[in-house]
């Protein structure tokens, strides 16, 4: 029961439901939902619950609505190019059945071997590959759902084209189970890339890593991926897989190219001569797919890896790509200036950083210094004119955050938004925005009886409310 | 006075606006709004006026705001790939500004070199490249406007992701004006594709080129674009300028290649196969940039070639690619069974077909059969899995349509987003869908008395209530 009641976010609150329900079809959300309506009982849809921002978190006494179990893949039609699939499907069954018809779903979170479709679309889920093919909302043609008030309902289309209506598919994308629960997801895909080449860079320091990113963006090129693992993730990826790359490098640039023929040669020549330029102390195109293929699994077993080491507060802000070495030279004055190890990933050709600030389970001192440089991070970034989520969500972690990065005026249009769609608001109350009476009640941790009935307020523990940020947008 | 009355969609109807106000800032449009809700003055926004679904008509006595002197520039970044425009610039404008700096913004409707940045987005304009590169919505990052409540916001982000709340960017990109008025566009910029290899295809039938388009589909090509021009349009712009390309060929399918090196030349190669498996009468890779321009060039004066002939409504039905013969088919039947004549343009590759229906000014009869011929068209699509528009718009020309198409839930979520984001219906009213107190007392043409008050009926002469497919639905 508790694996169903929260997600990966180990930070952020969650309560107890009442009840789950592991859906079966479309009709039994529809039924469940209804009820809710009828009974103004709020519901929290969750697939897999990967997610790191508890958006999928339980609230106390409520509906948890699981989605994992309606996991077919409908329909894969190779001439349209476009797969139906239902919510509960993982990422990557999804790309292994496109793969059979020589097609690809290009998405590709971290999470991707266990996070499902239906959460991809609730984040608007990115990964590796959108430095050059996009994230979720880029593919998903058409939705069915259940809106707010218990109707099952189509949205988009099927055709490659279409502008009958409002975007309300791209508007359920991305909401977190906060305007629809998605029933099934029709998704574009495309031709299977040429094999790509792995270009990979050793820097002796972040911030060289961070102003090779810049060049390679300078020089034109466009990456299939561009990753940034660092000396912390190294190291804790060799403790538990032995790999031996923490000895190699502080700071490792993975960058990919899939373009037919020569062309890829061409740009891996060139992402070499970036990386080089910004002072890499090794830089080399793979010559062995193993090695490079092994490069990339140390990126994806990164986070994993962390978590073995203590408590894992995830950071996700996005900036532009100028300003990465910036950023990640503020990300290390943080993590000296509250003493906190701070490890980073980065999808770093996007301007997507995920600083990991890591704590020892149980030192409350240092969870509170994590939160600061949390809040310096979250500054640090809208100051650089960047976002306080590129790919993850708001769910709880990142509600002042939005708060911060919005003005009042979009707020209020995101709340008129929210109560047309769940005019009664029980899709996932209390998660990105508070705008209904139940987001008020919404008692998110069992914890948090001091922070119950302050509506729209932090849930305790999970952000400082005196973070510097906060202050200087009047907060 | 006129010519910023209405766009040319000539078989819509316009009203006489009491007012224009030509903008020249994002200040002067807030004013006007905000005037517009304290008063409740409907207010329709312009750019350029070359939609082709009526979105941007006049309404009878409300203000008319026309925004094509805010035609700056403001800014293109070489580094982060994006460009920060006005919403009177042209497109050709916005693409010769980044071509300056080696990038390419890729949305290209026909009308490019008239089109402004702002109608572009308020329909989500598509064009030719989408087959491979998408359309507006896909390279739009975010956006200023004025909110229907007078209030000057910032919506979306200038980094390469981003998930901080709901997607209100794409919710506006296609909502023509009624959901806010655009004053400013961040869009993203691609590096220029290498140039491209034309594969020119002469068919004998239109249905023979359609089972062309499905085969190339089919053996998995991805041309950057797929274009289809018949005898009609070919005689109408020999007619005009003297090409002589309608005595080689009934069907011209043009297709584009722009992949890298050899790629090209393979997709080149392979697309020429499927043209002649497709019973073309002749296929060929052209060695002649001048000649491969010069058919491009024919595709884009198709349609004011035939305005020369006559009045012409023009259909943007979308179709799965696989039923673009039989859609084409059964268009030649509509054209045969009503005695109209139908030509065809069509970004085949998409499914995305431009039936024109062309009759003689002034023949009233010719145009009640058109009009016949239209709803077959309409009802057809919507029968092969397609939708009624999908690149032009809803406007008026396809409100019946897109009440054919949306379910009556889908159609309230609708409401429900247009009261959100525009309380007191000041936002273009009549367009698209009717969802507040000025709409029902819009009204758009002066001769449409007898249709004043009726509120979502159809604006006479534009849609016959008749229509079979509107009896199928329950209408």
């Amino acid at each position: 029961m508790v694996s169903l009641a929260r997600d990966e976010a180990e930070w952020a609150p969650a309560g107890t439901p009442l009840a789950v329900v592991r859906a079966t079809s479309p009709a039994e959300v529809r039924s469940v939902v209804a009820a809710c309506y009828r009974h103004r009982v709020p519901v929290v849809a969750r697939g897999a619950g990967t997610g790191l921002s508890g958006g999928a978190n339980a609230v106390d006494g409520r509906i948890v609505l699981a989605l994992d179990r309606m996991d077919r893949v409908v329909e894969i039609d190779p001439l349209e190019r476009i797969a139906v699939v239902e919510p509960g499907v993982l990422k990557d069954d999804l790309r292994a059945a496109a793969a059979k018809q020589g097609l690809w779903y290009p998405p590709d979170p971290a999470s991707a071997p266990w996070s499902t479709i239906g959460g991809n679309v609730a984040t608007n889920a990115g990964g590796l590959c959108c430095v050059k093919y996009g994230v979720t909302r880029d593919y998903v043609l058409g939705l069915q759902m259940v809106t707010g008030t218990g109707e099952l309902v189509r949205l988009g289309r099927r055709t490659a084209k279409g502008v009958a209506g409002y975007d309300l598919t791209g508007l359920v994308i991305g909401s977190e189970g906060t305007l629809g629960i998605v029933t099934e997801v029709t998704v574009r895909l495309r031709a299977l890339p040429p094999p790509a080449i792995t270009v990979a860079g050793y820097f002796s320091s972040v911030v060289d890593a961070g102003r090779a990113v810049a060049a390679s963006a300078a020089a034109g090129l466009t990456p299939a991926a561009l990753e940034l693992v660092d000396r912390h993730c190294l190291a804790a990826v060799d403790d538990w897989k032995n790999m031996g790359l923490s000895i190699e490098a502080d700071v490792v640039l993975l960058a990919r190219f899939d373009e037919p023929g020569t062309a890829g040669d061409a740009a891996a020549e060139r992402m070499v001569a970036c990386f080089e330029g910004a002072g890499a102390t090794y830089a080399v195109r793979s010559t062995d797919e193993e090695e490079a293929e092994a490069l990339f699994a140390a990126r994806r077993l990164a986070y994993p890896a962390l978590e073995r080491l203590g408590a894992v507060l995830t950071e996700d802000v996005c900036v532009p790509t100028a300003q990465v070495p910036e950023m990640l030279a503020r990300i290390e004055r943080s993590a000296r200036k509250h003493a906190i190890t701070i490890a980073n990933i980065a999808h770093a050709g996007d301007g997507n950083l995920h600083p990991l600030l890591i704590t020892d389970h149980g030192d409350d001192d240092a969870r509170r210094r994590a939160q600061s440089a949390f809040d310096d991070i979250v500054a640090d970034a809208l100051a650089l004119g960047g976002t306080v989520t590129g790919e993850h969500g708001v769910g709880l972690l990142k509600k002042p955050g939005l708060r911060a990065e919005l003005s009042s005026a979009v707020l209020d249009l995101h709340r008129g938004v929210k109560r047309a769609l769940d005019p009664r608001g029980i899709l996932n109350p209390g998660k990105v925005i508070r705008a209904g009476p139940l987001d008020r009640a919404a008692v998110i941790a069992r914890s948090t009886s001091r922070d119950a009935g302050r509506g729209d307020a932090a849930p305790a523990g999970s952000v400082n409310v005196r973070a510097p940020w906060r202050r200087r947008r009047g907060w």
